[in-house]
């Protein structure tokens, strides 16, 4: 593995093979030494153009307990503020040593140029770009999905036979669409939940069913049901629900929390505005996967550092260096 | 010990048992090889909800020197900043893998909650909680007390029969509060020393002499004068004196530092406003301490973090995790 | 070496000293294992009293690689912005542990004042001073030219015999000002290249040549050609030529690209203004060196602190602490 992009392109047997890494890494986190000494001598550089905490630390986390050098580069007070091209921003970083770039971006596609443009040699990993993907998310979405019900008998599974219900803002959702692609590759039947405002216009392009109506949804049985996080600065606009309607319609609450078939469980890729889109009682649940999520998002990126800094390469790779 | 929280439940024994542990780790600081492996594969996370970046550091060095990994987390732009509890951020840097928060918040009682609440098992230090307390800048207080009058005698002692006093805004102050019950704990006699409007109302119930005679408290000669740090931001309110009365008033000046009986020592808290509630000659001279409560405090720090992650733990302790 | 404040008073041997140190650092970084254990248990804290994301994360990176522990102390929001002194903040990390301090300063002198005062003992390495000096950026720029034009035959050589012409604002220039006194002392010669009102008054003292005509510079023949960053935040001033009669008359087009001899390159400290004092065409030719220069930057600097905390110590140097 050079790159990790997006979850649309990704192999099924690629996908199987990071989640079956992240298990030996979150084994490794459960004995007394936790830090393993793979990627020593090795640097990360964090290259966040937009602030997010948890997305930086869990990153930050997975470089060190790989014994990998990290670097926090915030786009803010540096000279990107004033205009320096990512060009630029990524060969500079380059130079200096770096052998991974994980980079979130507010402009959807920018890590796939930053792969693809030749200007650098180092794995890129993409932490989140606009509306359009967040790798890592999904796969440790998927982990979390795969552990909680097939636990020790995971290993070299897909989700075949699994049913995941993605319930919130699917059109602005790098979230949504990056486990869209993989959940599916991994046999996943997926659900969408939305009001029809938030809704791609391309939908019926995806390998997904779409339904308006939650209750419905959650009558229909599904194994998994993920909550999307609400951005709250996008609650005055004039497609979305007021605040009310939408935690009434669309918020995951006591009843329908209820109504969720023995045996479900709830995801949310955190921070959740409880009350909002998920209720107190259903995020703090047994249902809730909530803190697995978080947990399992340290040894899924431990495994895509893995695979990309210490993983063999094959040999056209190799030449492309 | 699980956590450290406040000075006031803290035994005489183990308030000792942390100052002799920080003299260790002052004594290997002074060898060629200065880093001890005892933290590796530990995480420390500083969680700080208000600036500080003096206290910050003095953990990160302390946590770095025992080999722990280091996670910075600044409430600033993250999602705390959009409205997230303290239960979720402290849930995720635990399921992150945090062993360790180091916690500053801008709310009395912040600490505790996140100690007590069950939320999370790893250990919590508080690095200061609104007025409240302040707890590892007492220990570093009480240990630059007890090595400038005991020296290499030091070891197992207590400080009875030394006489500090704390001059400045009591009310307001964290730090007076933490080292009047830690101080007083090890058997010293406190004297309060302020401007009558910045005495608390309940201070009769502390185990402490209150005069508001600067002069007059010297003339008693302590052994130790405490000068706090004034907010410089609270000089304006109706219940301050004007700058220039505070500093003629209640402010260490050359005559003052004159009065002040030989081996005496001046200790102030940092970052000091020279002019103000100690003059340049005060802070400068041999009396002061205050570069030795500097470097003292990573001792402390290093010596707190060791007892709450390598140290052993009661039967009760283990139970409750 | 005690500190590095300036280039001005290298001794010739010395900077001969550093760049070949230098070269032995490069060497390590194409090794397997990049990670020196030179500076484990050391110290280094960047202390950045104005943003510079480049500068700060090239000497994090080269300290990391010597194993030492970083600190970064940004004034913004500590006690410095409070009002803290130079001299407290100085000690205050001295007493916490630095061996060395990286700073970075807006007032001129500032890293003078703090390795001269004998507030502190730490070593001392200016990352840029007001308009004064840069050292770091003009030895990694020597390395840059020594390298392209020596290559294997480099060690223990000067740059007799090379000439370089620096272009741009001279006057706001420490890069310019710390290349001029550096690139002399090596052997080579020197040529500034600048609008009238961008000369510095006491340019007759420096031992240079100045010219007022990039081509008629260019026709001359250099070597070297040291394109410096136009500060864009300057162009409104009444001394600063308009922003495109910058780029006509003073920047690097593709025709004078084209008319540097063969052979010659081409510098920039970055990042760069793509299009005003340098072409992209330029930028990324084979003559350019920028990215070159970037990762000299942090081999240089790796062996500006393996001299001043790992190398011998002169008996008088000693004394002094």
């Amino acid at each position: 593995m050079r790159h990790l992009l997006d979850t649309r392109d990704l192999a099924r047997a690629d996908a199987i093979r990071i989640l079956d890494v992240a298990e030996d890494m979150a084994a490794t986190q459960h004995r007394e030494v936790r830090k393993l000494p793979t990627l020593r001598g090795r640097t990360v550089v964090n290259l966040f153009f937009e602030d997010s905490t948890r997305t930086r630390i869990s990153f930050e986390a997975a470089a060190k307990r790989l014994s990998a050098d990290v670097i926090n580069f915030s786009a803010k007070g540096s000279s990107v503020s004033k205009g320096e091209s990512l060009q630029d921003t990524a060969q500079t970083l380059q130079a200096m040593g770096a052998d991974a770039v994980v980079i979130r971006h507010g402009a959807s596609g920018a890590p796939q140029t930053l792969a693809t443009s030749g200007w650098i040699t180092a794995g890129v990993v993409n932490a989140g770009d606009g509306t359009h993907a967040h790798p890592t998310q999904a796969l440790l979405d998927a982990f979390t999905i795969r552990s909680r019900f097939f636990g020790a008998a995971s290993r070299g599974r897909d989700l075949s036979g699994l049913r995941v219900t993605i319930v919130g803002d699917i059109l602005h959702s790098r979230v949504a669409r990056s486990n869209v692609w993989l959940l599916t590759t991994l046999g996943a039947e997926v659900t969408l939940v939305a009001p029809p405002t938030l809704v791609p216009q391309d939908v019926s392009a995806w390998p997904v069913r779409v339904v308006y109506d939650l209750d419905e949804a959650i009558a229909s049985g599904p194994d998994a049901l993920m909550m999307l996080r609400i951005q709250l600065e996008r609650m005055n606009a004039a497609y979305f629900p007021t605040e009310r309607e939408y935690s009434r319609t669309w918020g995951l609450d006591a009843a329908r929390s209820a109504a969720l078939p023995p045996g479900s469980i709830v995801l949310h890729p955190g921070p959740m505005n409880r009350g909002m889109e998920i209720s107190a009682a259903a995020a703090d649940s047994p249902r809730s996967t909530v803190l697995e999520q978080v947990a399992n998002g340290v040894s899924v990126r431990m495994a895509v550092l893995y695979l990309l800094l210490a993983g063999e390469r094959t040999e056209t790779e190799e030449d492309g260096r």
